[in-house]
């Protein structure tokens, strides 16, 4: 490796360690909220559903993700000469570029959490081998086509050809508002509405344990730098402005919830500290090195009120996202995508402008492309497996099952044992 | 970017990375040491306090602590120039140096968390409302002129002038014995004094949730690395010194508090375990470039005994510092400044030379100054503040809400939902 | 320093605060896992051991593991010029190397971890004071001398020789196979039969916690990369892929623990997964830069069902290992030295072949004396250690104390005050 390869591979390892903290960050945010009956078999529904994908990763999910485009086509990638990554074993690192090992674990990540996202929705009535199985083939016909689609770019020697929307559409996705997190949203959509409601719907019960929420959303924040900042791919000026407008656009979606949140419904929550603070996350995720910091103070401001707002949607139109990654993860998500349109600064590293410093609509165009393409397509092929699923191993646990809890049943554990606990 | 620039940029994007664990760090530990029913309100004081400032921080508080000195005097920096921190996108990075964005967000870190610590005095009966004005108006008024005073040097080439404590004085603060703990410390006095005492005082019940609060510490004492290491602004002797003095630190204020508190109590509690960890590394914040491992050594086992000293002044003196911010932050930060007097090491990066190395007492002086300039301006001007909030909008809630809690009064929520949990 | 150094040093640094987060990642492992009269003792287990170990690491242990080998002979370091690290203060950083201070404190935490491991076996009936002393004890004469054996190597330029099985036997032990895992979960297995089985053994009751200690599990995780991207030392081909295969082995060891625990008890539990995840951590530390990613993903498969097999031991042979440091330290690690020996591949950094790629049986041979040479040593001398403390100080509480619990009796405090939880 030259001197250039090796100051960008310490930043990626860097993201790399970052961004597995939402792992565990997104594993007990959701357990946090879940019903105490539950928490395990939330935690469980994450770390499964992230294992699962990263063995599929391995065995051919690189290959789709991040090989060359089957026929030039920008549609999928071939994976026919990186089964097992074998090939990244010794593989030479391009000059001033990070090993193509670092990058597949890098992506890795990516993918399993993506799953774990759409986790949220399925809380206390979903099977778990139904979930594991559901996990590996939205992984392998969801995931890998469309993180193809925006994250694979044409090798610059045109050695290789990536995926349609980075390189023949040319929308704006740093680190996946719509691969990520607008992709898990619909998914999540999906599912609720396959799997129907909870017993009791909507009056079923508090979250179990806000504290641990609050850790994993705490893990979550710090671990974004990783999604965002390593998505600069090295030490560049992407790098630095993107970690910086992570933090304020998650400052100001706190900020953004909660002030709604105090005028619509008279208490600001930690619930809504937090949520607020995924919010805006969520949006800065594809604007990151596209706007200014006070680009992104804007985004992270609305992304909350948007999150907030979309929250009432369910009760509304009547599915049941349980841990609200629908709200949290496919608004923010959207709209996040769509303000690169008109808060796209050209004196970011993106370099692209925006309606408001006098861009033409063009940019938005693009967007919006990019996102009815990535929601229709995830849309149809997510309630192609769920149906599938529903008709052959089943969803849905038994009425009892639900009643009486999933960690008990499922998971013969439950999460505390307060026998002896003092007063 | 130049290489060296891009090596610099690495280690402070993991720095700001790793500082940021401190935020989600100070609420879990805080939080874990509230009583139950304020454990929710006492992590929104820490995130809300942040978010407040962090918005405020790139409006302009960017350009009061880091811009150049207003007449060259040395007091505030000029902010004209940098509202929004809109002049840092696409800033060229000086040769050799870090991107003055990553540098802006690295110290609004900082800046938050400094306001965080000031709510550690506060538990179970400030108003929300009030906790928040206060957290910017204190930003505004202490931090980042204090901030100035501390962090801001002189640009080598002389385009810019910075603050007179770094730049006039001389003093010694790495990384902030005076601007971050003891400022907060400070600050936290003040708070107590002005709210007064909660109901029934000292008897006010124990901590609700020590693992919590151990998990908040673990984060504090992994983010510690960012703060202290990251002090040093790049890769240079300074930051592997910096990052080894800071855990030798650690590991010693745990020793030392546990060894006097079995002593004295006839027990060691895991509360002080957390507690010395916290009062060795406050001890070392300032000096972490200045002295030996083996002075670290002494300053962290010498500092939790300080912060365990300090614990017994609250009854005494009769200020209901709820968590202690005062006894871990305010006497062991002192400490540590003025311990640079006696064990810098002219070996060390800082080459300053202590009383116990054959220094003479000028250093001492130094020291001391600094620390005085600090803490009468600080307790003033917070005071003013607390003041004026306490004949407008109030400080505290109603002994009504202070008997039922925070959580559910203020927030419309409680951390736990236990109904379900099964023996 | 050069900027080879600096950018080796990047990495470095971050791997110190990486697997800085093993340290309350295991605490919180363990005491979730414990029952809840004890979790605060046991965390106080792990953070004392750790702070003992750190202090005595300073003043001689860093010198008696890595200094120059007495007589050559690769047995133990010299600490004579090296007490209190006070020469590696200012000591110049050879070219392209990473500062002396900076290997110091990285080796510091594995040594600090690795008496942590240990005390897994003793929950709820170990003397604190007779820990603390076993603690540094066990660190100095089993810990020291053999991470001298494994991870001192030879100066390249001869001034200073290593320990011998890394420089004469030349086993491949990456991270700590032998030198932290095996070597913790043999101390363990002493131990536990030293200390004799809990009250009631083996109906001891359930784990008071699983979210903490799946909160423990996460930063073990995240932190692990610290523990074998570190041992890399500097930005090489080793630690990209180190950094692949931890997160790999780590998947496949929760599906290898799950289908199996589904299989045999039909219920696969959040504790089996998170130990699955642990197991297959354990069994890749050794191997993590000498097979691809496909032999990650066997080596972890394979170590997360050796680890569950490993559980039943106990109650077999009745050996209280309370937490479990047995079955998922002692076991994966001599599985994973082991399996180098068939699985190493050639075109990894390491360069060795296993059996599996057409490599003889002498690495095989090699791997098991390492294996058993650390066993026999660690078994003996442990086992002194603890009958000296049993006849001398007492290993073992009172009964009365171990039923009402060690945090009110040793360290009159309890976990929790839910007494205003509101339902």
């Amino acid at each position: 490796m030259d001197i250039t390869s090796q100051v960008n591979t310490a930043w990626m390892l860097t993201a790399t360690v970052a961004v597995t903290l939402m792992l565990p960050g997104l594993a007990l945010y959701y357990g946090g909220l879940s019903r105490t009956k539950n928490i395990l078999n939330t935690m469980m529904i994450v770390f499964g559903g992230f294992a699962v994908t990263a063995v599929l990763w391995v065995l051919f999910g690189y290959g789709l993700t991040l090989g060359d485009s089957v026929g030039g086509a920008g549609l999928i990638g071939d994976p026919t000469s990186l089964f097992g990554m074998q090939a990244l074993l010794g593989a030479e690192t391009p000059e001033g570029a990070v090993p193509p090992i670092l990058i597949a674990v890098f992506q890795l990540i990516f993918a399993g959490l993506t799953v774990g996202i759409i986790g949220g929705a399925v809380e206390g009535r979903m099977k778990f081998s139904s979930w594991l199985i559901f996990s590996g083939a939205w992984a392998t016909l969801v995931y890998f086509p469309v993180a193809h689609w925006v994250f694979a770019f044409d090798a610059p020697d045109g050695a290789t050809t990536g995926g349609w929307i980075a390189n023949s559409l040319h929308a704006i996705d740093f680190a996946g508002g719509t691969a990520v997190h607008m992709n898990a949203g619909v998914a999540a959509l999906v599912l609720a509405l396959f799997l129907g409601k909870r017993q009791h719907f909507p009056n079923v019960g508090r979250p179990g344990n806000l504290p641990i929420a609050i850790v994993g959303g705490g893990l979550l924040l710090v671990g974004w730098y990783g999604f965002n900042g390593g998505s600069s791919g090295g030490i560049n000026d992407s790098a630095g402005i993107a970690v910086a407008n992570t933090l304020i656009a998650a400052c100001a979606g706190l900020l953004g919830w909660l002030v709604v949140e105090r005028i619509v419904r008279k208490a600001a929550t930690s619930l809504g500290a937090i949520s607020g603070i995924l919010g805006g996350l969520v949006g800065i995720t594809p604007a990151a090195n596209s706007v200014s910091p006070g680009g992104a103070l804007s985004i992270g401001f609305l992304a909350g009120i948007v999150a907030f707002a979309a929250l009432g949607l369910k009760e509304k139109l009547g599915y049941d996202d349980a841990l609200d990654a629908v709200a949290i993860h496919m608004f923010p998500g959207i709209f996040g995508t769509l303000a690169i349109g008109f808060l796209a600064d050209p004196a970011s590293p993106a370099g692209a402008r925006g309606i408001l410093f006098g861009g033409d609509w063009g940019l938005l165009g693009t967007q919006s492309v990019a996102i009815v393409s990535v929601f229709v397509y995830t849309f149809l092929v997510t309630a192609l497996i769920a149906w599938l699923l529903k008709i052959t191993v089943g969803l849905r646990v038994t009425d009892n099952t639900e009643t009486i809890g999933l960690d008990i049943t499922l998971h013969a554990e439950t999460a505390y044992d307060l026998d002896d606990v003092r007063s």
